[in-house]
């Protein structure tokens, strides 16, 4: 298991076009199975998955010390999935537990199946090329998002998504501690006003993209998600699946772009 | 509703130690109901909880356009429950939907029943002066950290947490694309090296400390927990109901102390 994987980038700032190779942190899901049953799915940075288990499953309130846990094993043939079997003393209660689980894990042979089921859910965007926005004006966006984060400047601790047209212009900005959240409510706004689908839009967020956020971008068909910060590797794969044009590091007048790059003019 | 809560916080500047009031991001559980039936409990800003749901349910596939939805409602009582009131005709697979619904809520009047499921689940902290540890010492941990943080360097876009005991040692440091995950097999570390309880322990996190971080540092029986960013109002007031040292903006050897003040000695 990897902690990082190698990707291909363009990376531009604000002059010149270089093709370059960089390192994104491993996004994967975990399947977590108490006993064989499956009570959990996250994503995780494959690491320590023994660990991760472990910790959850104090974190849950199921155990409480080292001699709960008899052992902790791997699937032979997954990478993506720990089994951990209690001492046969502990009671588990497997209806709270499962909250955790999402999708159709349970039925699945690891945390693959799961993934491939959730990457199913949308299909990919067509025409790859459509819309066409020059990277100077992606560049103004951050600064222009920030600008209207009310609750930023009081707090420092709140994430902000926002969502623009190919002209540039600003249509909603929303605030959470959650990236995720903040994405939701941009989106709802979006359903709401009757404007999907955001086929020429440009989804901005503060922060790292994962896969949840270029999914959820897939979900309100946006063609072009911009973080200021870093990918994942699961965030590029998911967006070169599907057609989507994906930027990190957005900021100082730079950006990489990882994928949809017919989308992105440097002229 | 407000995004934002006042407190009061003791700032220690590397010298000097003031106490003033601040503002947090407020975090706080939101129940989404369709049509009544309870489908996920979220942790977040109060804020366009209408626009929240709506974006949710269509990231989940669940609605793709605006005549999807007939109504979105507030509960009279509650500030963190809203119910979404669909089209007849469109299908709900409500067994798939319910993967986020975490603890009892499907059974709690509002989302303030199911945060206090959680809050309850692990017993306060005794002694709220012990450990004793100088200001000084827990604000040279995070370059501690960092400097055993190997996938950061090479990615940029992955969080750590890290184990310290009261004499400053490092005992252990985990990186993941998620902040629980990381808080996670440091436990699960713990846990396995049957080091547990951590009563004489601090955990330090790279970026914010929500509620989830220090229910999860509780579930430990950490005493100290110190994050590099901001906190939430949540995690303030589940520190302080739980005997918790929570300190924030961790870095460049400042320091904000939100509670449990009796363990940090700024002499």
């Amino acid at each position: 298991m990897q902690m990082f994987t190698s990707t291909s980038l363009v990376r531009w700032n604000g002059s010149d076009v270089r093709t370059e190779m960089d390192e994104l942190v491993a996004e994967e899901p975990l399947e977590i199975r108490v006993g064989g049953r499956a009570i959990s799915v996250t994503m995780r940075t494959p690491d320590h998955d023994a660990e991760l288990a472990a910790g959850f499953l104090l974190s849950e309130g199921v155990v409480r010390r080292r001699q709960d846990i008899r052992r902790i094993h791997s699937c032979a043939r997954a990478n993506n999935l720990v089994n951990v079997v209690l001492d046969p003393l502990v009671p588990v209660g497997f209806e709270k537990l499962t909250r955790h689980v999402f999708a159709s894990s349970s039925c699945g042979l690891c945390g693959k199946a799961t993934i491939k089921a959730i990457r199913a859910q949308f299909e990919p965007l067509g025409d790859s090329a459509a819309p066409h926005i020059s990277a100077s004006v992606i560049a103004s966006m951050p600064d222009v998002m920030r600008k209207s984060q009310t609750t930023f400047d009081r707090t420092g601790g709140v994430h902000a998504a926002a969502l623009f047209d190919e002209e540039g212009r600003l249509l909603v900005v929303r605030e959470d501690i959650g990236r995720h959240n903040a994405v939701d409510k941009v989106l709802g706004h979006a359903l709401l006003n009757d404007m999907l689908p955001l086929s020429r839009h440009l989804l901005i967020v503060s922060g790292r993209s994962s896969f949840e956020i270029v999914q959820k971008a897939l979900a309100g068909r946006i063609p072009i998600v911009a973080a200021v910060s870093a990918p994942s590797s699961l965030a590029v794969e998911f967006a070169k699946e599907n057609g989507q044009t994906l930027i990190g590091f957005l900021r100082d007048r730079r950006m990489n772009v990882y994928s949809g790059h017919a989308r992105v003019g440097y002229a």
